[in-house]
């Protein structure tokens, strides 16, 4: 990354507005405290403006309304979107294999093969695949027979999508997912667990990401749905027939049993877990580390294994934080009461 | 799936006898809300039988007791084993890949390789491995050296065991499963934390099955031992020296720590932990999310962190819930003892 | 593993002194109980002492100030450290694929290949790529662009590390592992999740070992860091410019969130959640499934969810256990007051 731009080509591309030096150049971006001369850092919050007077960055991305600045200024109406897209300018260009199909892939003959795409080594497309035009397919993925990608997909190496599963656009699959295994499902009978054939599929919608390692099952029959513009961390376990909405925020190590659901806009921080035939309305936000059991309806901040609604949660943990306290507290009581007792004689 | 079967046909293949119009024709199976006139659906509990009135399925799976139905009935004596029944007969053809060994999969001369067995692109076999009759790897599947799988196995693309490793029969790996790496050991001296070499290995009894990104580590020395039947899901850690009885059930992202035993039909919850060096006896069965740090003998219900007896976290969680409105009852209390101490002149 | 040894050979490899019969042959190692006459056996604790009577073992690791043993015995400073040099010496050799680049590798002509390096069939190695003297590349790795690896070290099957990442010497990667994908980071703005780039690289220090399918994203920029002798265990989740200080030991299954700082010989057990933007202290100590939201200085050790100091959190489970009984004295104890109440005829 030795490329470098001005204050004015950075404010060019992110639509704002340069006070101060416009020429003074600069390689990346870096945080307030770690940025030096050639980095641009930004404040998103008021609450970091104390500490910017001691920053060595060359610039800084601040709201339009802003004060004075010790460095030259962009000026911008969000700075954290500004410094999303100066991350952009920034960037190197996308890792991907040489356009077109490697030779040590195999495709099979059947298979549709959309314009612009690349399949890197040792990747395996099946029989009846579709992959929709400027897909990437990086090394060692692997597509099964008849699932079809959207345009603009990118599967990074060791991906597996196994058979008649269906992705939108632009969808990105980090390393080592797995899309469409078998749900798990066993009926218990005459001393064994017999398997329940899960012969239903996954449908990935529109700008869905999903991080290194997570697996979405496919159903036992019907869908498991992961909603547009949804994004998954890593690490994290759909079950099947789960029904995902919309934009929904699932951090690393969560994991949903089988056939809840998600409305839009729902948020799970890490480590989250969900019960089996959940609801959870739209915009439902989760504590990382908490563990659903039943059903929240829209909009419910919850905490705590189990979860309870957020205020409950504080609640009760401030009293749980007290009970040494109160112990204490309770044998004093007692002694009060036997005065008391022993004062009226009584019993 | 554009095959379809006569509700004759169903009743045929499970073993039960129509009520109704037999000549019906189904061509998927769906839940009771869901189902259309093409599809059969089921009722497993009495509690579903009121919505059976508002289901337009074609015809339904019920216990041979059941009363009437609105539509026609395949009557059997368990309705959920029935359903997994013809779920297989609706299945697909098992995805795999072409019969024998793929030109570009890499094959030890010295590998025993059965009859009837796939060996799909890239997937990788080592030195002295025994593969048993009727095995698929697919695609991207890394067997090493001198590692033996019985007869009917299946490994999913990116399946990697490492040598040494016993698999039983009719063994099913899903995509990325990792069997046989190093287990987790180090002796901390001098400043530094020193491997413990892990020179032991793995056996996988007959029946198991593995979910996609779990990992079950070789033990330290001797054997991490899964039994006969014991079915695991996604995300899961076995770490080295566990030993797990048949039959068991663990959920996703659970995770049990060194030497720790399982008897036979334990039941995990998803995200469990276990540590080190427990026993749970037979049939022990763990709520999800629980984190189980001591001996639970067989039958146990557990839950909670750390877990107790399910009974005993019942009643803690009922008080804990309360504990906000016991705060405020403790203000009156103390109100109460006052008034009392100063009506008694007292202290 | 039919190779045997003497009691004198085992004494000479780790430094130790026989005591009894130095010419005794055993074949393997084992615990108190499994061993037998051809294994030898060790005791690292006083309160396994008692055991050792029963031990079939054929010989027995000891501290040299340990009295008599019902078999001969070789005394050491450190009877753990010594069992882990007597199982390297036991440990068949290190399975890895023939010398040199398999032919169905793929490595990029300006990729840089240092001496004895082995890179297995299928494996593939990108663009100006560096890969360090006596290397091991199992099956089915990648390695992307312009990523160099020091010496000697070890990926194994399906590791995937994506560009422009560096790992020192001896840097042991599990099957699986994923090292450099994209941090998880998006801007929420006009309804949808715009995605943050994420330019920054994974900087792996000297003698880290990274469990199977563990995962450490790349820096939103600069560096996500692990320090030298760090040991992280399977299923991990490293998140975006984390930084891991030197000879941490991070149990299976833990999660760490954006930009968390962990000192040196911080210990997490496993499944442990650590949120983002926290800084743990030197020699912090986290308890096997807690859950850690704020900072905690050097040497702390924390429980619990969320994670408090552990004396609080001893305290808080002990009265926990206690609340079903608090809440039948609470019941008696108004009882006391109501009755003192009628006697004092107050209210």
């Amino acid at each position: 990354m030795t490329r470098s731009f001005t204050l004015a080509e950075l404010a060019k591309a992110v639509g704002g507005v340069v006070r101060g030096d416009a020429t003074v150049r600069v390689r990346s971006v870096n945080g307030l405290d770690e940025a030096g001369p050639e980095d641009i850092t930004w404040i998103s919050h008021e609450k970091y403006a104390s500490r910017l007077r001691f920053s060595k960055a060359g610039a800084v991305v601040v709201d339009r309304h802003y004060g004075e600045t010790p460095m030259p200024a962009l000026l911008c109406d969000d700075p954290s979107f500004a410094i999303a897209r100066i991350l952009a300018v920034f960037a190197p260009p996308a890792a991907q294999p040489p356009p077109g199909v490697h030779p040590t892939a195999v495709v099979a003959d059947s298979a549709a093969i959309g314009r612009n795409v690349c399949i890197g080594p040792h990747a395996v497309v099946g029989e009846r695949v579709k992959i929709g035009d400027g897909c990437v397919l990086h090394a060692n993925v692997f597509v099964g027979d008849e699932t079809e990608l959207g345009p603009d997909c990118v599967l990074w190496p060791g991906v597996v999508i196994r058979e008649r599963c269906r992705l939108g656009k632009r969808v990105v699959l980090h390393p080592n997912v797995t899309v469409g295994a078998d749900g798990f499902g066993y009926h218990y009978r005459d001393g064994a667990h017999h398997k329940i054939p899960q012969i239903g599929t996954v449908e990935i919608g529109d700008d869905v990401e999903i991080g290194a390692s997570s697996c979405i099952d496919r159903a036992k029959f019907g869908v498991t749905r992961i909603g547009t513009g949804t994004k998954i961390d890593n690490l994290v376990q759909i079950a099947h027939n789960v029904e995902i909405g919309p934009n929904c925020i699932i951090v690393a190590q969560c994991g949903i049993a089988g056939s809840t659901r998600l409305g839009r806009l729902v948020v799970l921080g890490g480590q989250v877990g969900v019960r089996d035939h959940v609801t959870l309305g739209d915009g439902v936000r989760a504590a990382a580390c908490c563990c659903i059991s039943k059903d929240f309806p829209a909009g419910t901040v919850v905490n705590g294994i189990p979860a309870v609604e957020n205020q409950q949660y504080l609640r009760e943990q401030a009293q749980v934080r007290r009970l040494p306290e109160t112990a204490a507290m309770w044998k004093e009581l007692v002694k009060r009461i036997e005065r008391l007792e022993s004062a009226t004689n009584h019993p």
